[in-house]
């Protein structure tokens, strides 16, 4: 662990259910320190940090405006409702705290090029709090799917996340209120299948946005469930499918000419200590190879994205460095596909042209 | 093994490739023997019985009709080229022979239809050679599927059917051909894709079919590579990819409200004596429950698919059973489905009712 004066000092904006994870990995990557907590209530503030590791020396604000107004605070995980992202990020930015933003990072790419904005105008870091991109298996396996000798050429992906939420979630969680995370399970868990997606493309955009037919909405208008087409110049294509409904599924299928990586639980590996994805492969006609490669990892995988953060933010806190921008264009992008998609709901499964 | 006197003789049509595989089914299946091959070279069928294990008794004609005219011929297996299917299916069962038919069955369902009716009146029994639908796995799996207090109900449906054929294959193969197997990867694998989605959702039809953008045709207008989503009335999504070009997947993915079922090699396991699929459970948002279950297979999936065909046929010919009509409908429905994916390319992905 590195002494108390080199950690990144972070402040969370609100005590949702996620924010006790991003708590713990905190605590638990060894250049970041829980330093500050806002609620809308002190007593609330207060009750979270004592719960969830905070130093005796932590700082519990009854406001999020407080928090920012606090020198010390480094950085800030916001994992505020979706529809208060661009308010609560453009501010942190504008107080020059680095910002690590809960997914889905906006409404729309309109708002989050806001945010981006606001993060390069005050120089402060983005990124967003995709925990599985910073999972050593991620990077396992896009050297796999980047070496045309083993993997070939990548011509299919398909991916799903999906979860039963129960009755009390469809009804009552936030992530189904059209006023606080109006994007639904598209926002949700489609962002993690979009992201899956363009990962496993190399983050070329596709061109085309076709959304699946059946959807499922609530009363307000809320996507429940869906599910997306996309097409790429070269052929590529994927498919993917998120919902709120369906037993727990983490899926991710890429299919190349040569081999097949094929990994069951890509966004929150079922073992925090180690994680594994299958490769089969085949030679001409012959007998399939099926071949499971386990990955150790040290931290969780939100620790370790917590670290990386930390690790910009020190570098620009400290040595001068420039913030990083191309986590702030993954973001962007994810929220270029998942828009085209929500267009496709919303004009009748039409094909949509991703323009940029 | 059945006395020579009470085992179903059976007689191939044609030498392909598949031919030695259902040869060797024949053989291993207790109630069924070779009896006879025909090819167009009389030469060509007695080399093709020499090396497949045929009984030196057994017929090698240089005709089909001369098989068909052999009194003694029970039953044929005809793993002709598809566009021969009508003709050759139609001629066995004026000859009173049973018909099991390679996949696809049909150019499309109006042929298909003719050679039911063929059977129907001639009262033979039809089958085709779908193999896995006999594998023990696929009833275990079956199981599993229909008891909604585990499975829940049926959401998503995942299926892909993919090889890489290399140049040769994808140049010279029959199934390549316009004259011989229009239908390309569509016929030749994603009719197991489409079988697979019917299975999983007991055989109801989809309402709609919607075929993926960017199939790939050769100069011919033969399927190489497409995918399509299909749709049904109470929800239920299905996305099926088939192709000659991408490296071996056979992956099926059934996700319910309560579980998900998971097989990589649901169409062909990958070891003949054991094959396993894996179920996923959550309970609430606690840690996933992942497991695999085995299922012993005594005999190769084809030599159970000819075992149930032999039972089916001795029933008529001893017993005065009537044909089990159940086998016509499956490959009736899988054709319908697959004609309607073929309509939406042909339309450019318009979606494609089917009525039936």
């Amino acid at each position: 662990m590195e002494s108390a004066e080199t950690q990144i000092r972070f402040g969370i904006l609100g005590c949702a259910e996620i924010a006790k994870k991003l708590s713990r990995a905190i605590t638990l990557a060894p250049n970041a320190a829980l330093y500050a907590v806002a609620s809308r209530s002190s007593d609330k503030a207060k009750a979270f940090a004592a719960a969830n590791g905070f130093p005796p020396s932590a700082k519990a604000y009854g406001s999020y405006e407080a928090l920012l107004d606090d020198p010390d605070v480094d950085a800030v995980y916001v994992p505020l409702p979706t529809s208060l992202h661009r308010e609560w990020a453009v501010k942190a930015a504008e107080k020059k705290k680095h910002v690590l933003l809960e997914k889905p990072v906006a409404l729309n790419a309109a708002e989050l090029e806001e945010i981006l904005a606001a993060c390069e105008s005050n120089g402060v870091q983005f990124m967003d709090a995709t925990m599985w991109m910073h999972h050593p298996r991620t990077a396992v396996m896009k050297e796999l799917l980047d070496d045309s000798e083993r993997f070939g050429e990548l011509k299919v992906i398909h991916s799903t996340f999906t979860f039963a939420g129960g009755p009390d979630f469809l009804t009552n969680n936030i992530r189904v209120s059209p006023h606080l995370d109006a994007l639904g399970a598209l926002g949700d868990v489609g962002w993690y299948c979009i992201r899956s997606i363009l990962w496993a493309a190399s983050y070329h955009l596709p061109q085309t946005a076709v959304a699946l037919r059946n959807p499922v909405l609530n009363d307000a208008g809320v996507i429940l469930s869906c599910g997306a087409s996309l097409y790429w110049p070269d052929g590529k294509v994927a498919t993917f499918h998120c919902s709120f409904f369906t037993s727990l599924s983490l899926d991710l299928t890429v299919l190349g000419t040569k081999s097949s990586l094929r990994v069951n639980d890509y966004a929150g590996p079922f073992d925090e200590k180690a994680a594994s994805f299958h490769v089969t492969s085949q030679f001409g006609f012959g007998k399939p190879l099926v071949r499971e490669e386990w990955v150790a990892c040290e931290l969780p995988q939100e620790a370790g994205m917590v670290g990386e953060f930390a690790r910009l933010v020190a570098g620009i806190k400290r040595n001068g460095c420039k913030p990083e921008k191309e986590w702030g264009v993954l973001s962007w992008k994810t929220q270029v596909v998942l828009d085209a998609v929500k267009a496709s709901i919303d004009r009748g499964f039409e094909p949509v042209e991703i323009v940029t």
